[in-house]
């Protein structure tokens, strides 16, 4: 399986209008912040690698406030891509019970936080596909449409993508394909 | 709090017999694989650090047969020891959510996994301590008596310790300080 998503920057609001008129259903919502390490013995940047921690409670309050029991933790390994076209690559992640053990083990071993996105997100379901609806702290508002799909089945899911796109008054070529991490990193160069 | 910790090999038939005798309660059993890891980056047994994935389940089946909801999970990282005469260091536990995730993490970073110690153990309180029957796969069989006390009483603790070796019919003199890691690899060399 293999994911295709296309973001945009978008204003919240148009688009939630949009998503009303098209008769989309509200998901969920949530806040995560993820932290992203550099490694001791590796220059991720180069290697494509990510090693992640990811905070996620349900709106409403801040990360990291107190031990709450509906935050929960993930951390999340992406391998270098094993094939440049389909971007595919190795991904391990698991829930972890103690999110302040991992950043303890973390730093023990000499991983180093390079950059915290914080966010907001909105579900949708539209069409077959997830629309999300994220404010990210220091860069906006941001709409993503995505789907998984077959690999013979790319590229209609990609047109797919782009009609959803339409449907909401966005622009499928204004796409932004720069994460948010590399966003966030190009304010700070 | 200080650990104090005294471990010596011993038939557990006997001993069995022994706290018995000396009325000491059960509390548990569990079996243990540890796996523990070497580093890409630094020689931990020259550092003196550890990074190890424990998972635990009650006895009665091989450790890692099936994703079974009674195999606990946790990783744990030891430091390097912060001072000599207490052997204090820092330690960060926690529990995951996905054994094999964890070690698709560790592989993915580099870590390679250098030795598993497979042990099922028994636990009893007497006097105040903690007395383990270790059964460690290749090792053979153990009895382990601790107790957590604090800095000004380590001396009376270890005598309390003897003491309740003593009453065992076991030998405190015979106090092996290596760890199950290390006997171990002692035995690979």
């Amino acid at each position: 399986m293999y994911e295709v998503e296309m973001k945009v920057r978008a204003d919240h609001e148009a688009v939630e209008s949009a998503l009303e008129a098209a008769d989309a259903e509200f998901v969920d919502s949530v806040v995560q912040a993820d932290t992203y390490y550099d490694a001791p013995h590796r220059n991720f940047a180069e290697t494509d690698e990510a090693l992640r921690i990811r905070r996620e409670h349900p709106p409403g309050r801040d990360t990291g406030t107190d031990e709450s029991a509906d935050e929960t933790t993930k951390i999340t390994y992406k391998g270098p891509l094993l094939e440049a076209e389909s971007k595919s690559r190795e991904e391990y992640e698991t829930t972890v019970g103690d999110a302040e053990a991992v950043v303890g083990i973390f730093d023990g071993l000499g991983f180093e936080p390079a950059a915290t996105v914080r966010k907001e997100r909105a579900h949708y379901r539209l069409d077959g596909y997830t629309v999300t609806l994220d404010s990210v702290d220091g860069l906006g508002e941001f709409v993503e449409v995505e789907t998984e799909t077959e690999d013979d089945d790319i590229e209609a899911a990609r047109e797919g993508a782009r009609a959803v796109l339409s449907e909401l008054n966005l622009d499928p070529d204004a796409q932004i394909r720069t994460s948010y991490l590399g966003l966030l990193l190009d304010d700070d160069a």
